[in-house]
Formats: C-alpha cells, structure tokens, sequence
C-alpha cells in the first residue's frame, strides 16, 4: 500500500450528500438544513465552493466566522465536510484591481465578471491570490473534527479551460521552451517549413488565436497541453500547501465527464481520490451508457480505486435548452448506478435550491417548494437504502476488457484539415462502447501507457495520434497472446500531429497485417454496405485495405471499394488482431463485438442479460457483489449464475433467479 | 379633460401621409411631390428624421434654409408636418471628434458609423449635441403654420438597444445607486452569494458583457431596465426643450411592435400621442393578428386614445430575406385594421422611393416606376376613402377583456437557464391573443399596475416575474367577481427575479387553489395528451399539479404525469380563476378560451362570425362605427346585429346583413 | 502579335507537374523527387510559393544556397520552373516587428499568424519586404536555365480578402479620393443624403465596419473594389520588378475559381498567362460543371489564348468537411477537361504529400503511401497521355456563345436590404450555362466591355449592376442582328448602385420591350406554374411585367401574377431579345435555352450528345481537336460528325462513332 493509497476515500459506508451553500441562505435557515440532511441520510457535504468572495470581501480580509459556524453545526451532526478551497471563482475586487487575470478568447474578446470562473489559467495574480487564501484556510480548519477530505477548486476548465492572452502567450512560450529547449526542436515538431511558419525565437509564437485561414495543427495540439497544464498548475499550487498543512488528508478536485480540455489521466497522478459530476440527460434514451463509459474512465483513471459521484442532480438541471425532469425511480437508478461502478460516494448539486442567481432553476435536494415534495422523497429513500449496505464500500470492480483513449489524440483528431470531420471522439468512443456494455461485459477505459497485460481484450477505437511506443506495446500484446480490436484512422500520426510514413497505419502495419492504401470518407448520408462473415452497412468512413497477412472477415459489397476488404482479422504471435475500416452501424457493431469477445474468451457477468439491464460486479474484503440494473422500461426477469443474496430485498431467501421491474435496482451477494 | 389630452392628436379626419425625405432629391422634384401629395390625399407628412446631416453639416454651423423652403411648401399645400427632431442619426463628424459616442457590443465590438443609430444611449456627447439641435430646431418652426406636432429621434433602440461600453457602464452604476442606495442593497437584490458575486463597491460592477457562463439573471435583467432608461432619457431631454418652447404641441415619438429591448409602457407617461410603426409579412398567413395584438398594445398604453399608425409598407420592405410585396388589397385591408383598432392617422414609409442607400427597394407612395403604378393608385385610393369618413376620428374601442404582459417579465423569461428555453414571450401572448381575436372579441393588452375592474376576463399568459403586489390585484380582481385566466410559469419571480419561496406559484396559489410540486418541460417535438372536458394535446411544457381548491377541468393523458392535473378552474370569492399547466395546440386553445370568456360573459362584437373576419367597434361623439375586415381568401356572409349604414358603399340603405369578399373591408354605422 | 502575346505560354505540349516544397523534406528525398518527376512525366514544377520564411529566416539576411540546390537539379532533369516570388505568406518575424501590418475583420478581429496570408493587402510594411526578396529573387534566378515562367504571390485573397483595419482605412480614403476628387462627388456618389450619412471631409470616411444595421450599399461595394484593388497592388508592385530584370518573361499568379473578392477580368491586363486552381467536389455530380464555368471564365478573361490549371488534387482535398477521393478515373478525366477547354499546362497540389502541417492530409502525386498506390499509377498514366499529343499546344476554343458576368454587379447583388436573398451570383451564373454545357454548345464567359459582335447569341443572368453605357451596347448588339437572353433583376442599378429610374430595367426597357412594374419575390418553398409555350414551374422570383412590344412566351399560371406574362421575346432592330422574369427549374431551362440557341443558330458541337458527355473543339495551326469527355456513369454512343483519327487510342483507322466508356476521354482529330 502506496502512500497515496493511504489517503483514498477513507470510508466504511458510501458516502451521500451534497453540494452545501448556507451562506445562500440566512442562518436561521441552517439549523433546518442541518435537521433535515439527518432526515435525508446525509453523510458528507462538500462545502465553501463559491465563499471567496464573503470569506475575502477585500482583498487581504478574512471573515471566517461564519463559516466557522457552518463548520461546526455539521461536526455536531456528524456530517463529514470535503472541503472545497473556494478558490473557484475569484471574487469582483481581483479583477477590478488586476484586469489582466481575465481570460481572453482566440477572437481577442474578454470574458467579464459577472458569472464564474473569469481568471486566466495562467494568471499568477489568480495563482498568488488563491493561494494566499487556502493557506488561511487550511490552517484554520486543519484540524476541524468535520474536515474528511479536500477539494480544491471546482470543475477546473468548465467554463475557462482555454485563455488567449498576453500572459497566457507568455506561459506558453516558458512551457515550450522548457518541452522543446531550443526553437529548432519547436520548428521540427511543428513542421513550420510549411506555409513559411519558421519561427526565428521563441517570442515570435503565439497561442492559436484566430487565423486567417487553418492553424498548424501541431500548434493547436501544444495549446491543448499547455491549456490543460495551466489548470493543472492552478490545482497543484493548492495541493502543494494543503499536503504541507494537513498531509494525512486526501485530495480531490471534480473532473466532468467526457470534458475536452481536461485530461484525467494526467491529472490522476495528483489526485487521491478521483471525482465525478454526472448530469444524465432525461430526454436521452442512452444517457445511462454516456455515464457509464465516464465512470469507467473515473474509476480507471484511479487505477480502480472507490470513486465519488461528487455531483449529480436529484432531477431537472437547468443549463441545457430544455430541462426534463428525472422521471420517478430514474435518479435512484442512476445513482446506484454509479455505486455499481465503483463509487463509494454519490452527492448532489446541491442541498437547498437557491432562491436566485444563474442556477436557481436546478434542482436540489430540498427543492423550493420545500420538503413535501417527490424530490425530498425520493432522495430520503436513497440515503436510507445506502446506509443499509456498508460492506460494499472500499470493493472494486475487476474488468477483463479494456478500451484505450488518449486526450491527446482526441486534441488531434477533432481539428480541421483531416479527411472528414464526421469523427467525433466521445461518439466513436460510445459506439465501441455500447455493445460491451448492453452485453454485460464490464469495461476498463485506460490511456496508451497502462499495462494491457491482465486484459482478455483491448478495444482501440480511432486513436488517430499514437506514439510508436504505444504501437508497440499493442504489438507485443498481441504477440504475447492478447486479443486487439482497432477501428479504421488509428495510429496515423505520432505526437507531434506527423503522420507515420510508410503506409497507413505505419507502425501497426505489422500486428494488423494489411496497409491502408488511400482514405476514403464517405459523404454525409452516404452508406455503404458489407458482406461476408458479418452483413452489415457502414457510413462516415471506409478505406481501400490491402491485405499483408489478415484474413477479411467482411468486405464492401458496393461503391468504389467493392470487393476490397472492410473487416479484417489476423492471427499474430499468440493472440488476435482486427481491424475494421468503416464505421458499423450499432446492431452489426454488437454483433461484431460479441464474435470478437467471444474469440477473446472475454465473458459478460451474466449470459443472455435481456436487453437494457446492466449487470456489475464488485468485489472486496465483505465479499462479492453483484448489481443488476433495468434500465429499459419493461421488466427484466434474470436467471442468477450463483443463489445470491438480495442486500436491498426483504426476503431472506437465496436467490436463483430476479424479477426486475423498470427502473429496478437489485444489489446482490453471494 | 388633463393638460395632456389636450395634447391629443388634434384632427377632425383620419390623417394620411408618409415620411418625407425630400433632401434625398434635387428641388424640383418637391414640386411634383406636392402635387402627387395632394391627388393622392395626403394630409400629414413627417420630415426631417435623418436631415441632421445637412443642417449641420459641420458641429454648430446650421443651414436650414433648404427645410425652410419644404416646410414653406407644405404649409401651402395645407399639409400637416409631424416635425422630427432630426437626431435619429448623428453625422460622420459627431463620432469622428467623440469615438468614445460610439455603442459597443457584449463582445466589445464597436457598431460604427455608416448606417444609422450609431450612438451609445448613455453618451453625454450624443445628447448634448442633439438638445443643442432640438432648441435651434423648435425656435426656429415655433410658429411655422405648417407644424402640427413633434416626433422625437425616430424608432428609438431599433439598431441601438443596448450598448456595453465604459460611458454606459459608468451611467449604469450611477442609475444603480439611485436604485439601490447601498452596495449591500445591491448585492440582496442581485442574490451575489451565489459564485462568489458579491460587490465590494458599486465602481466593481459592469454590463453584463460576454461571460465565461450563464451571467447573473439579475443584473442582465436590470441593465434591460437600464438601457431602457437611457433611451428613455435621450428622448426626455429632447422633450424637455419642445414642451418650453411649444407647450402647445403634441409630443410623440414611433415605438416599433414587439420590440423587447423598449417597454411602450414605461415611455407612455411621457407621449402625448401614441405612434406605432408596423411592417406586415406578406408571407406570413397570421401578420393581420400579430398586427392586431401590437396596435392593441399602442391603444392600450394610451389608455385607449386615438393614436398613430406612423410607418407601414405601401407594398414590400428590403429588410427580410425575402420581401413579398402585400398582395392585391392587403394594403388597404391592413391601413383599416388600424383605424377599426382606434388609429386616427395611417401613414407610411416613405413618400417617394429612394434611389440609393439601403432602402432603396422598400415601398414607397410613390415607386420608382412613377405613379403609373398599381401601388400609386391603390395609396391614392385608400386616401379618397379615409376623407371620406371623417366622423371616425376620435372615436374610441372599448374592449370588455384585457391581457397582461410585462416587458420586465419578457426580460426575465427569455434569459438562459431556465427550466426550458421553449417559451417565448411574444408567442405565448399571441398564442392567448389569438383566439379572442379570431372570436371577434376584442381586447385590451395592458401592463400589471392597470386598473382591471372594468373587465370581464383578464387574461395573464405566463407572466414569469410578478410582484406580490401584482399577485395580490389579481386575487382581489378575483375575489371581486372578475374571471382570471393564468397560464404556466407564471408568477413565479419577484422583481429581482428570485423565486417565490413556497411552493409555485407561491402567491397566487390561493387565488388558483393550487400548487405547482415541478415543472416538467417536454422535449423538443415531444407532446403529451390532455383528456377531460377539454380534448387536447400539449407541448413544450407540462407540470406537476397538486389541487388546493381548484378542479381538474382536463388531467394529462400519458406521460409520467398521466392523470394528473393540467387545466383547472377555481370558484374564488365571486369569481373564477382558471390555471392551464401547459402549452396546448391553437384548436384546443380557441376552444377553450371560448369557454372561459362564455363563463365570464365577454362577448363577441358579432357572434358567429365567419372565419378569417375581423370585427372591431369604436365609439364616440359621432356615433358607433362597426369595423368588417375580411383576412380570408373567400367571400364572407355576415349577419349584423343591427341594421347599419355603410360609409364606403355606394348604397344609402340600412344593411341587415354583408357579403364581404376576401380582403374587403366595410366600416358601418348604427 | 502583340508584346504580351509573346510572353504568352511558351510551350510545345502539354505541361504536366505539380506544387514542389522541397524544403518540407530533408535533401536526400529531392534525389529520389527528381526521379519519380520524369518516372511521372513531369514537364514543369511551380516552387519556392511559401519559402520566404526559409530564404530569410532574418530581416534582411538571405539564405539562397538551398534553393539553388533545388533549381539546379531540375535543369538537370529538364524540368521548367514555375518559379513562385515567394510572398504568398511572411514569416512570424514581419508581424512581430509590425503587428499593424496584420489584417483585421470587420469586428475589430485580429487575424494572428499561424496559418497563412497574415497581412494587410495595403500594409506597406508587407509591400516593401516583399518587393525586396522579389528583387534579391529575380536578380539571382533572372538567367537560371530552369526558368520558365513567374509565379507571383499565390491565391491572391484565399485568406485575406479584406481587411478593415486603420492602415486600410487610410488607403481606402486614398483611393477614395482618387476616384472621386471630391468628398460632394463621394457623397453623391453614395447617396449619402440617406440616414444622414454626408461626409464632410475624406478623412470621416471609414471601411464598412460592424455597423448597427444594414450597410450603405455604395461604401460596401468601392470597398470589394478597393479591396480587389489592393490585392491587385500587391501583385503589380511585384510584377513592376520582375518586368524591369527579366523582361523577356510570362508573369501570372493563380486565381480561385468563382472567388468573388477578386475580379479576374480586372486582373487579366497585367497578367501574360491566367492560371485558375480548381479543386473538384467528388461528392457534386455537377461539379464539373462548376469546373467547366470557371475553365470558360479564366480562358476569356485571357481572350481565348491557353492557360493553366495551376493547381488540382490529385484525389481528396483536406479542406472541406468530407472530403471524399476522385473516384477511379475521375482524376484523368477532370485534367482532360481543362485541355479540352484550353487549358495547355495540368499541374497539381502538389508533389509530395506532406507529412505535417494544415495539408499533410490534401493529396499529393507521391502520397504518404509512396509509388505503389493508385494515385501514383493514375498520375504517371496521364503524363504519358499527356506527352502522346503535343500537337494539341496552342490550339484555342472558339465558342459561339458569350455569358455576361460583371464582379461588381456580383458585390452589389448579394448586398442585404435587396428584394430577395434567394438570388446568388454563381448559382445564377451556372443555372444558365449548364443547359448550354448539356447542350454541347461551347460558351466564352465574358465582361460587359467585351465584343460581343462575334457571337450568335449573348446570355446575361442578373446582371443587376450595368451602367447605361453597357445597356447601349446590349441594345446596339441585337439591333445590329444579335440574339440576347436576359434573366430577371438585370439592368437595376447603376455603377453608384442607385437604381435606374424610370421603370425597370430603364436602360434595357427598349432592347427588351417591356417593363418591370414591381418586384415579386416569392418566398422559400413557394413555386409558380408557368403556361404557354413553355410548361415550368418557377421559384425565388417572380415580378409584374407590362408589355412594351414584347410578345409573351409564357405567362403564369397560378398565383397573384397569373395572367401576367412571365417569358418574353422581342423582335428588335435586326436581333431578338428574350426575358425571363422568374427562375426557371432546370428541365426547364434547358428547353428554353434550347430554343433561343436554336433561334440563334448556336449551334452544338456534337447534335444529339448523349446525357453526361461534354464536347469541345480547340483549332490551331496543328488541326482541329475534337474532345469528348464522358461526366456520366453509363457508355456513350457517339455518331461523330466527320470521320476522326483518335488520338488517344490504339487504333490507326478513322472513326465515324465512338464508344465512350463512363468516365471515358476521347481527343479526335480530323
């Protein structure tokens, strides 16, 4: 056990809470709130994300008092408190006195104060100034009965996560010189001899900010880096007094899910305890799938590890165009839901929903018309029915498959210049997903750099930027016996935005056995059909493969590529490698998927699952436990693999077999 | 009678005319134009609204002897000039020597000279020097015989609404702390604990200019409130000049319909006349009730006076994207429309068809091709039928049902972060106003603080934001025997636009008998069915309904809140209040509000009357003068309720009954 | 012959080649670039376009030596230099020093290096570095034996079409006062009597930057021609030195097609050879259409003598969204088309595929692949077609058939504030050429100025902007015996862009016969039948027409104009004039067209062509060529008109038919 393992989630319950505001609120309000989070079941609020601004009302003044208050009242009721450093947002004053620290767009426009997070990442009067405050913070409240955990900032990059300023170009040009170490080495890995970029110093270069026409790729992907390391840096500057004060604390800060700018494999290594905010989508029939792929990314970026659902709504959120509430079981189902992935805590945004201000139309677990509501209901019933299961906490999930994603390939990918911009990287991501998922085959998501070698099969959906060292360890890994899965534009340029010569996709050549002649993307609405082993119709991409040692398991049936190769395998050392180059639709997907898994000997927790139930494993000291979750809307009857026990029923008989309704959860043992 | 009134539009005809830009053309076609004047009847013109260019052409050096010698002309031919005070637009020269005149976008982009309106409404610069032009302007036509009534600036804030620059930030602080008093007052109002907002002084406050996110709700809502004001105060300060120097004259000035950034009832106090311009969409099936409900607004913030249609088309505008000119007789039909809605003058953009410049393909009297045109003969013939009847000016409509909208309310409901972004200010109001319309029912459409004791039924279609107070009017309006019709998200805000605590909407659950537990906005094409006495479907919005009182007068029919609530109607005090929890289809609509005004005996000018027919009434010294416009496309055959003179027919009989062929129009008195 | 004449293309074949950026690549690759050159049969290189920032890495400091190197080898290889003056893109060091000579939007937005083409088309910064390495440049390559042919700059206006900022507002002021001597002629000029607009010093004037709503026309429109003006200064500042050292030499730059900032007939004066690039849309069956339209108008704006297809893909670009390969075939048929339309040189983008960079994914002869792909067999295929007919040099088209297309008539056109937005240049430009394309009848596509007295018929679509002096000439050419097609909205406006008074189209009322008395734009989706000699069915437009000696070909059917006439032809002078007032679908266009050439004796190439198959003749001192090229996807019987030798195929015998395979290419000669 690491050091770092000693500060995890330090927990023999799963964690329930929320976002915590009084100061929304005057404080005759919080006695209520304290007695009604003993009603609800809540352990754990996060608290002080938006305090800056009353806790330094000018600049240098602290008012801690009241907050000392709301500190107290909730070690009194035994409410464990991750306390945020109330750095997220800086309040008018810093601005006013330092217009320079607000961010700036590619288009030169400033973002103002007046809704949050206006700093520039880069910023070292932000920095200075958000330091200054968590050293006071974090010696006041060190040694707090109700400090549990930190939590520094708040969904860092949600809505600065790329500045184009002065004092950004000048970060950028430090973060290049000190990744490049001379300009020539900058002018190789840019490829400035085209369209005469040569730079001549380093204080020629310039953040990407609007040009007349498309930007050097490889400048576009450095920014993204560099962007993402701004924020990281923000992050650390805290961590490093936090860790000084109080080293036995763990550290979190919470991620988005599928969020661009942010990389939480690169973050992870900084962070004790991974942390999420999840807003399913109601009116999307798969929004339970696009959470599960962000809890697998979560869990894996912590190498497994329990996990906190820091944030979730108990129903309607209010920043989409239409806001649908959560229909009735449906947040319970989610919420479990994550809990089956790994988390050992689920919270929400947030406690008491505000009476004003930009979010006053969220939902919250007191909602404005108060406590007699479904809302309170239904979220006063979860935190019973997580109370009642205890032993889950601390026990991991433990998947034979794992899916490779890079952020730095998604930087890549999603730029202009390329052979089609049909290629999204969460969709592709979600389509070989999915058919892993509904087949009840529990998935890692990992970066290139893991060790693939305990995986039955590796899945690599479009990783278009990939370093030779990551072609080879695919290699190797099939060669030692693995089973790959690779989907056309994977492994085409390196990291610096090059393409790999020598035919694409050069340096997986050899473990796929074929080369891609020429790319051949197809128009919008376009299809073209396959035949052969598996019938199938593909859209947005197809290429002409030509074959060095594969064996095609499907070719075009039609256009341009008729009879030429569109899915491929090749037996290579021990193990299996596949290729396909087009784009399946889902049911031929899961059809392919479930052959290629099958090969793999890659097994689903349960056989036959019936469509939209997901099945789960979790295993630890207290045991084995297995979820079941119907996310369809009809019931779901499950033959068990083993007599089980039903922790949340109220028999307690073994069971065979499981009658799940709609939106049914069963969490079980055995 | 008030010193006001007395500055009625004084006439004893329905005026006629047009904007008059002569400047536009060498000398000797003014003669001409007076002579086509005169054939085509007109007997009003407005002049000067963009003259500022060449009376001073040069800061302080004026030359008016060229608008001497129009005006001179005028005065001859016996025609009317509604004078302009000539600062619509500033010249080149005003912004050359004062750049910082200049309005600036959210995004700090600054709107430059080179098409109209290029001034920040806060600019000290611009009004002093348009005041300066105002006094020597109304010294020097004081006297002029041919001078009738003042119209300030032309169609305030149509391309300057709103502008962000340091001037306007500066003039908002000042219009804050006259509002507000104190920083803390500020901070309560604005609800600034929430992400870290809170104001140390007023100096830290800014427009709300482009955001990192969703800005603060309040302070996007009073810098609406703000901007408003700062036109309002350009046209105040002109104002004050002409009322010392010609405290005779009626003051006015053209508000444009539906205009969201200019609220017609917080400038009305200060218009002596009400004026109105309004541009028909040939191509729109449903202009004539757009048009209806807009000069319904005009009438009503005049508390019913005669008023002014000061712009319309003769035939096709240029500034959609596609222009159709008004088909054979809509014109004339849409020029009676708003006389049978209380006009006493119809005027139109522009006298005669500009040659260059952006308007150049917008209609005018007289087009390009001359008077040998179907457009010359068709103004030419509307102004011998307006002479005709004289009787009708001053006469008054005195509709038994009103509706209430609030520009405030409008800028609080169309900001983001709200439960849906589906609702629309104006398409809700029309969605209300129609029906009434299509039943021959017509309707006043009045701010919250008018007096509703003389209406049968008020009608309050989703007014978001709305004072206790208000609330408290419309429960005592109730109470005393009126019929109230609420329709969803309605009374929701206060002032400062935080939520009613208690349950939506909080104060006017008792009137409704009801609460609101969620909202629950629908999808994007989602519907869901209403069963009950009314037979409907609904989309874009629904709710969860808990009756206090109230009975279901039709409950949801699937969806998750199938056999809920979703209209009802409450018996309170003497009267009734309905309540409808979501956006029914316009069949559905007409039949209901034909049972809501039948309950509330708000009766029809004419019952039965045949679709697309119009039926107004105005009345007054003269007589009662019942209004026929056939919208349709086929012949109508109308019963009248009494025997009636036709003004515009050539029969002298008393009419029992009408045929009335599409886009005709009869006035008949009785 | 004339001195420009003899700069002409100097060539005895086909020229066959490519883009070359040798400095993308390390010297060892030019060896091996050298010889894949002759493998793939290329003739003539066009280098050095984006080396400025290699040859003067410093201000001032040259570094020529590599490419020396670089010209050196491709004497050796007899392959011609199109040598480009290497300005098309300064390096980052010139905006660093000079950040005022970057180019600026409309929006006050910066356009930042990083791409390409960041400078200000006025910038003297720009002008003055590049006119010194052109000179540096000239003087050392003046008497290179690979020498060919002067490539100045590149694109002109792709990325930097107009720029707004202050140093352009100063030159725009200049040129303002050139054309117009005074600021009262600018002020008529520009209707400035409108919105009081009036200048009263040049030095107010401004570019038309973000306004508050719709532009003045006029300004609008100088400033496309200045701008065009700009750009064209750029080129001619460099051509002045480039004539002085190497007067012997033919200058060009490549022009995009249909690109409405830069007129190429304005151009075409200073330029001894027009060269076009034209990048074909794989997924537009029509786009060889397009293609076609921009061979005609690059051939005109030269008068008929051979040009360049400086760039095409050799299969995919990179630019669009999707961005689908040429399709097997389609690559050789496309370079063949050019020929067929003149063209006496066929280059590509470019030789090598880049391996980074915005283009790394634009195909390339030699691709990232290598030489064992399809696009190197397909290229190196058509080099040796290509070397097989060097008699066809020097031949020129000579079509029967001129369309009137005006660049300043397309920036006033597509201006808001007109009676439609539905109209667009190119769109209408092509609609009236494809049915003659279709048709087999070859067209010029020329200025207004040209001399039309040669031509059988004269097509003018929307020629909105035509002075008196044009409409003359139009009126003289069909008295004199022409035969004139005129579409609707034509002959409006005049150079100013104020309209022509006195009935549209005033100027062209007596050519035509009839008058315009109002415009009737119809609306989106909405269509008009047409009855009469023709059956259709119109859209976009439609408009009333009063008959002035024009006799109706069809009038319309339905709708508010039926009755009306819709189709005219007038017998004038010697000639006939046809109208039409609406726009027409294809179907029926193509049997209009056909009837007016038929009345014109306009005769085709080829009667009867087969559907998809494009004819064309080139005569010269060697014979006359007959080109036939099948655009269709099934095999074309072909029943020639004189028994021909085929060039292209096997066999020595004369054809009197041909069976032309989809995709396929003849060159006859007989």
């Amino acid at each position: 056990m690491t050091a770092g393992d000693m500060r995890n989630l330090r927990t023999t319950r799963i964690h329930f809470g929320a976002d915590y505001n009084p100061e929304h609120w005057p404080e005759e309000v919080w006695t209520e709130d304290i007695r009604l989070m003993k009603e609800a079941g809540v352990t754990m609020v996060t608290a002080g994300i938006f305090s800056w601004g009353l806790v330094e009302s000018r600049p240098g003044e602290y008012d801690f008092g009241w907050f000392d208050r709301v500190m107290d009242h909730l070690a009194e009721a035994g409410i464990r408190v991750c306390l945020a450093t109330m750095t997220a947002s800086p309040p008018p004053w810093l601005s006013e006195r330092h217009p320079e620290s607000l961010p700036v767009g590619a288009d030169g426009v400033t973002k103002w104060p007046g809704s949050r997070q206006h700093y520039c990442p880069s910023s070292p009067v932000y920095r200075t100034h958000a330091v200054r405050l968590v050293e006071r913070l974090a010696t006041r409240y060190a040694e707090h009965p109700a400090l549990d955990t930190w939590h520094i900032g708040n969904e860092y990059g949600c809505s600065n996560p790329v500045c184009y300023c002065e004092v950004s170009a000048e970060d950028f040009r430090r973060w290049l010189r000190e990744r490049y170490g001379t300009v020539e080495a900058l002018n190789t890995a840019w490829s400035t001899t085209f369209w005469s970029q040569r730079y001549d110093t380093f204080a020629q270069v310039l953040p990407p900010r609007t040009t007349p026409t498309h930007p050097n790729p490889a400048q576009v992907l450095d920014y993204a880096r560099f962007s993402d390391d701004a924020l990281l840096q923000c992050y650390l500057a805290e961590k490093e007094v936090l860790r000084r004060i109080t080293p036995e604390l763990p550290i979190t800060t919470n991620h988005m899910p599928h969020h661009k700018p942010v990389d939480p494999f690169a973050w992870a290594p900084h962070e004790d305890v991974q942390s999420l905010d999840f807003y399913q989508e109601p009116f999307d029939a798969g929004t339970h799938i696009d959470a599960a792929a962000a809890f697998d990314v979560t869990r894996s970026a912590g190498h497994g590890r329990p996990w906190m659902l820091m944030e979730q709504a108990p129903s309607a959120v209010n920043w989409r165009a239409r806001n649908g509430p959560k229909p009735f079981g449906k947040m319970r189902l989610w919420s479990w839901q994550a809990v089956a992935q790994g988390a050992d805590a689920v919270l929400y945004f947030q406690w008491r929903q505000s009476r004003g201000g930009a979010e006053k139309f969220h939902s919250a677990m007191v909602p404005h018309g108060g406590t007699d509501t479904r809302i309170f209901r239904e979220v006063s019933e979860l935190g019973r029915e997580l109370a009642a299961v205890p032993q889950i906490a601390g026990s991991r999930p433990a998947p034979g498959v794992a899916l490779v994603v890079d952020w730095n390939s998604w930087w890549a990918l999603e730029q202009g210049s390329h052979p089609t911009s049909a290629l999204s990287h969460k969709e592709t991501l979600l389509r070989h997903y999915a058919p892993l998922f509904e087949a009840g085959v529990p998935c890692d998501v990992v970066p290139p750099d893991r060790d693939l070698s305990g995986y039955k099969l590796v899945v690599v959906p479009n990783l278009y930027l990939m370093s030779e060292a990551t072609a080879d360890r695919l290699t190797a890994y099939v060669r030692g016996g693995g089973h790959l899965f690779v989907s056309y534009f994977t492994g085409i340029s390196d990291d610096c935005d090059r393409v790999h010569l020598g035919g694409y996709p050069a340096p997986l050549r050899e473990v796929l056995g074929l080369r891609v002649e020429e790319f051949w993307p197809l128009d919008e609405g376009q299809r073209v059909s396959l035949r052969g082993e598996i019938t199938a119709s593909g859209d947005s991409w197809s290429e002409a493969i030509d074959l060095e040692g594969a064996a095609t398991v499907a070719e075009f049936g039609d256009g341009e590529l008729a009879g030429r190769p569109a899915l491929t395998r090749h037996t290579y050392g021990d193990g299996v490698a596949w290729y396909a180059g087009t784009r399946l639709e889902p049911t031929a997907m899961r059809a392919l998927m479930d052959r290629v898994r099958g090969d793999a000997g890659a097994a689903p927790v349960i056989e036959g699952l019936p469509a939209g139930v997901q099945a789960t494993v979790r295993e630890g000291a207290a045991g084995r436990f297995l979820f079941l979750l119907n996310h369809g809307e009809t019931t779901a009857e499950i033959a068990l693999p083993h007599p089980c026990h039903d922790l949340l029923g109220s028999t307690p008989e073994q069971l065979t077999s499981l009658t799940l309704p709609a939106r049914g959860v069963a969490v079980l043992q055995h």
